[in-house]
């Protein structure tokens, strides 16, 4: 199958050389950032709108909601060239409200479309393990899913256009929130003169056991805070759910207080730390000492 | 053993069941409330200090911080009845930081100490299935097991005098706060126009995956809030998480958080529904009309 790839950076270059070995043709719009194997693997255009003309599917793999909204209706954005009948998946992570617009848009030119954002980082990438989440019609959602199992493994159609976005940002929020909740027990345990080890250990299986607890729990109790998933990223992603509950109306209390401690321990410069260093806001509340000036 | 068993309840009554059935000689204060089958099992003593002079170990399951307190330093309390050598275990639910003074006190009137609240709720107890987290010295740990082990099955030595309480604080505050994240998920993905079942789905298995998001998510999504475990309760137990909080100098923001949501159901009449249906508050923001009066 011809396809467009635009976005080959950390997720999308091993995204694309996965689909490239399965025997697809790939189209990649000229960069100065190629790598060379994409470069050895794809056919170079000129740009984004040369890429969109020649394909079938054009998938997207870019850092946020503008990026997104510039490669398709920006100054020589593809939406212009794209032919009636090319399937549009868009794998960044970005707002699920906007989504919708995007995907209405594109359908009403006569294009496919599938938001499909990931979990599962550089590594699913590269293993073709990654988690995908979609949204878009069940006839978009089948022409996709052949790639998507080139690309991942626990493939689910949650449901109509933006949908996998919303899931995202669900995900996003649970986990964050999670890492929250064991930061806080785990510096409450700490401060009352417990082993948070112990305190970890005793808690696994039951009604407080995840995946967070069991992850980034043991990351804060041994102080290993290399990323994993950089507080940077997930500050984007909370605010995609912040600015996302504000236009549907929903109150997220505790997704505005996690991203604050973020916020916190991005100004003290842990932005690139992993985000279970979420814990270090709550340390550095418990720890001071506050002058009278 | 002869064990004074003081605190009968739901939970105190099959607990102290599942002592006599393996043979031990259970002591009970008299009260008009003592169930049958715990007058047949035990002899039935005027008042707590008439077991605590008669017992080599007495068990206390009490509802909260005054009740332990009063039964042990009130008037007619035990402490003043306690033997030398007695051992003391207190499996109620209560602060950490106030358990740390009985058992200084006790301690040094040359009794045993083990704090030892439980988890798993009216069918472990009667399963002597119990998560059991325990604060004490080896030597008060080590005499207290074997009856642990009629009672519980997850028995964990967390760590000196009142540990086991502040693990106890800490499993409750990751529960609250995971299902405060599965509900600001599920509400954000059904007012984004997502099934939040198969949200739900697509989220088991990866980072975002707990036992709170399998088991509490499903009652949020079929809309079953029988208990389960009462919000009535666990706003006892972030009350403990937050009065402790205050008094160890440890900001705990969506513990509190939490909190206030607990509260907004229980003034919507739900304070003895499942904990789950935290998830109301957030819903009930999310779909009122302002009115400007």
């Amino acid at each position: 199958m011809d396809i467009g790839f635009i976005g080959l950076g950390i997720m999308g270059r091993p995204m694309a050389l996965n689909l490239a070995k399965a025997g697809h043709t790939l189209f990649v719009p000229e960069r100065a950032s190629l790598p060379e194997d994409i470069r050895a693997a794809a056919t170079v255009l000129p740009d984004a709108a040369a890429v969109a003309a020649k394909a079938e599917v054009v998938i997207l793999m870019l850092p946020d909601t503008p990026d997104v909204e510039a490669v398709l209706f920006g100054a020589g954005g593809i939406a212009a060239s794209l032919k009636p009948g090319t399937l549009v998946i868009d794998m960044s992570s970005i707002s699920p409200t906007v989504t919708k617009g995007f995907a209405e848009t594109l359908v009403a030119a006569g294009c496919g479309w599938v938001d499909a954002p990931v979990s599962g980082g550089e590594v699913g990438a590269k293993a073709a393990s990654l988690t995908i989440m979609c949204g878009g019609s069940d006839a978009d959602f089948a022409r996709a899913l052949p790639l998507f199992e080139l690309m991942g493994k626990n493939i689910t159609h949650v449901g109509p256009a933006g949908a996998g976005q919303t899931c995202k940002v669900a995900n996003q929020i649970i986990v964050a929130l999670n890492i929250e909740a064991v930061a806080e027990a785990l510096v409450f345990a700490t401060k009352a003169g417990a082993d948070p080890a112990r305190v970890r250990q005793a808690l696994m299986g039951g009604f407080a056991s995840s995946k967070i607890l069991e992850i980034h729990g043991e990351r804060m109790i041994k102080r290993t805070f290399a990323p994993g998933f950089r507080i940077r990223l997930h500050q984007k992603d909370l605010n995609l759910a912040l600015s996302a509950g504000r236009d549907l109306g929903v109150a997220l209390p505790n997704t505005a207080s996690a991203q604050q401690l973020f916020s916190a321990v991005a100004a003290m410069g842990g932005a690139d730390l992993d985000h279970s260093a979420l814990v270090k806001a709550l340390e550095t509340m418990a720890a001071q000492k506050v002058a009278a000036d």
